[in-house]
């Protein structure tokens, strides 16, 4: 970061967020790409650039964009959310994808998916379910982002290149942050003309930082880091075969995130940061997240903090 | 209308105008009421006063402000819709209404019941249980707006007064058109300032009419027709009597609203416009509304023309 | 009225609804048109087609959709406005249209033009100066909207039918209400495409009625009153002529509408109301509007009471 | 930056961003602080609080708001602009702040000061005509928020404390970035009410970061360089001067902006571009800026090359 080669990126030419940019659009086989501060922002420039007022998205229940945004794509997007149960299937995408009168119905144009699912657990899409759910999207006359925030989790589990997670979508967000820990940033891509809408988009909303080449460095930094989340996804099952030990109700995790069911969600939270261990809220569960600033040794003191205070 | 006194009503103090809305506001026993063109508006000038940007409110699925109003929820009110099973429960409402981590979840406002409700067939919800629904919605911190387009069919078949069927909301529209045959209007109410702030929004949607009197005299008539409903619910039972006999799968009307489910619902609509009988689709299934312009004489004359003709 | 062929236009096929909108392209020399409650939202409706996200457009200072819509191209369409010296001329346009940069210049894509123009008194804009000043907006890739509420006026005051003064414009509203006397209702036109588009808008803004044919066929009998708005005119010269007589700082009228500077607009407001003569604000000064209600002789009364009781 | 302090702060805890909104809640003598990723989504942040759908704000003629935020306080404020001719007075924001007539006039609610002016050249307002523009808003019912992208460049070159500045402020804007150099960010400030409110816009924005503390460190130290600031004004004032005696028209500069008057700005920009010298547009002309990055020996070099090369 402090070596970056830097310029005014808001004028469009800060050649370290070139190379970062570059670098994820040929990571995910998009033509073009923009980095932007935030996940939820990468997901709100794709939703402004595909609906128009009104218009209906679907997206899997739990889904980010309808849960964990506060309502920006309603209320910055002008989109009507649709929940599809998940995991979400080809029938539901067809059916849900709605009417064709045309002052009746509202006019659906967008699926959203999101690989891997954060609400469901961490769950992986593997590249042929999506590329159905893509087919059956296209079919019924819908564009398709991808929020993948998380995609290189889904890639290392899968062992599959990223790109192949992102066959026939229109647009996908990938974040550097999260799991490959870089301080901040997320990036967008699509067509060269979505990101030069984006990038207009970006500095409407806020997001248009000049000497950006610091950021971006550190998400350079980060996307190095992708093989090694094959170690939180090992960090994992450590803890999820330990809590089941324990007695705990644990979705078996397909890569950093354990969900647990536990009879009161808040109690158990407040008992496990006594213990020094923090976790977050998911559904009607809780949710312990692996990442690169937890080790193995970590791992093994979560399991005795929690195997001598916390009663499930 | 040709003789209703009139004077400009942007300026507030068309008299017809005023009559008219005094009345429903007496009816609903509500503070204030607000003429509009279409139900449509009622309903999101009420979301717009109550919704906040982002703002997610709940409604049973189906409702009209969810798949009848093209979006406009989410663009023109920023709301996030939470679409209810439905009949919603008390339950639902609770587990709905959501979560309290300022900066993590979405804040939930709104509750949105629609009585009777229309893509349930015409389904009225009782007093009582109107009660627990917004005693719900109250101890979840929730405000409540009630669709009721259709409210007079549901006062008419409960033998209540409407403003039995209004105890607790914040807001209420109803409809002047539909059912009661007014060429146009409707009617939203809540406080007087509501109605105060109502009444800017509906300027800057584009509803505020001058010499409104004219539309006013026509909604002061149909008022006095809200009894009259009573025959179309009963010819919705003939009609509903005289499908089932002929083998049809009909859901028992409750108002003037006759659902049948049928096997390909747009050949059903065709084969029965050929026979000179329009309805609509409805979900899987199709519609048969009946209104004042549909007399015990036209039902049979239906019934004839569908069993000559129309398979299901 | 009562007379009137109805069906249901929010379905698309109201047979009176169809024959006004079909009399009014015809008018205006475009392609399709579209009926609307109010003035305000065919302007609305036309902006939210032409505009994106934070578009500039361009408006002489005092246009209604800078003065009196209550801020709904803001907040409906997104469009930064930038008001014009009046009359705007074409170096205005020129100068205004902007910048190139992308990420930098604000995007002006719209010229909202308006004819007679309210705020400056109902002055006309003739077929050369409308078509140099469109041809302005042309050369700098702007579209043209033109707000003709009042268009009938100028087509009358300068004996050209109203299609010279729509001449290379996008779309155009006009106003069956105000001069014309219709109770509700305005029209706006523009392409084919355009009206798909405005046809939902309407419907998201609460504008669509169903059994509209009853409005509409206030709207046809309005149109037949065109050429009778030459007596509106000679009144409105007559009051002026009488204003001036007694001393008032009169503007000469150009068609309608007689606006006054006086020192205190409040006070002489007061005074005239008092005598039974209602004006309005305008500006710093007030408006007097003559129509089809104000006869010759009411302009000999008005001013004998404004002679014997209103000091200016 | 690399030895920040983090946690989570869109979970409200990052400590470092912490100390960073409450040293500059210190500095503006204001309530408390958000840390934004940039200036714009400060502004549009306060926007938003302070305005309500269609709300018109004034704003001096050029501000950034106006011109350099591609109309997103339109877009996601729903905010009119309103421009006053700067430098704006009392007068003028007395007679701005319109009408009263509730259903009819715009209701004019903010305010926005800009301090210093960018597109004026840098100019300063000094403490006591701040108190009486801030006084006029007030008395009119205006709130009042100031973009203060630049105030440092103001405190120090009036030698007056930041907060001396924005007395009577309802929110300020500062940035980090700029003059001060830090690579992101900017921070917001006003009660703790507006606050609470910013920090879930920013999310819904997009700018809520989680490990910030990385950031805010660049801004913590980027604050200890405001005395600096003297250094880029007088570096301004040895450019300027070398300017006038080469015959450039030159703004004499307030603080750290050189705007210069040249017949041909995109031609002068591409000739200083070849000699290596960086400026960009400015109204009709062009603005050199000083920062820490730009010594008075590259100030000699500046000027000899454009001795040497460009023609004005």
């Amino acid at each position: 970061m402090a070596a970056a080669e830097v310029a005014d990126d808001v004028l469009d030419h800060d050649p370290t967020m070139r190379r970062l940019e570059e670098r994820v659009a040929d990571l995910l086989g998009l033509d073009a790409a923009l980095w932007v501060p935030t996940a939820s922002m990468g997901n709100v420039i794709a939703l402004c650039a595909h609906l128009e007022r009104g218009d209906e998205f679907l997206a899997p229940a739990g889904a980010h964009v309808l849960s964990d945004e506060l309502g920006a794509p309603a209320w910055l997007a002008g989109g009507m959310p649709h929940p599809l149960p998940t995991p979400i299937t080809e029938d539901a995408v067809r059916a849900a994808a709605g009417g064709t009168r045309p002052y009746f119905d509202l006019r659906t144009t967008l699926l959203c998916l999101e690989n891997t699912h954060n609400a469901s657990g961490g769950t992986v899409t593997a590249p042929d379910r999506h590329a159905r759910l893509v087919a059956a999207a296209r079919a019924a006359g819908l564009r398709v982002h991808l929020d993948g925030a998380r995609l290189w989790n889904a890639s290392v589990r899968l062992d599959v290149p990223p790109a192949a997670l992102t066959v026939g979508v229109d647009t996908a967000q990938v974040c550097l942050s999260k799991g490959l820990g870089a301080p901040v940033g997320s990036v967008v891509a699509g067509t060269t003309e979505f990101v030069t809408r984006a990038r207009r988009l970006r500095k409407m909303l806020g997001g248009g930082v000049r000497q950006g080449g610091v950021l971006a460095a550190a998400g350079i930094v980060a996307l190095q880091r992708i093989p090694d989340l094959a170690v939180d996804h090992e960090n994992a099952r450590l803890l999820a075969d330990g809590l089941v030990e324990r007695g705990w109700r644990v979705t078996p995790p397909e890569t950093n995130i354990v969900r647990a069911e536990v009879p009161d969600a808040a109690a158990t939270l407040e008992s496990l940061a006594r213990a020094g261990v923090l976790a977050s809220p998911s559904g009607t569960g809780i949710r312990f997240v692996t990442h690169r600033d937890v080790s193995t040794v970590d791992i093994r003191t979560v399991l005795e903090r929690i195997g001598a205070t916390v009663a499930t």
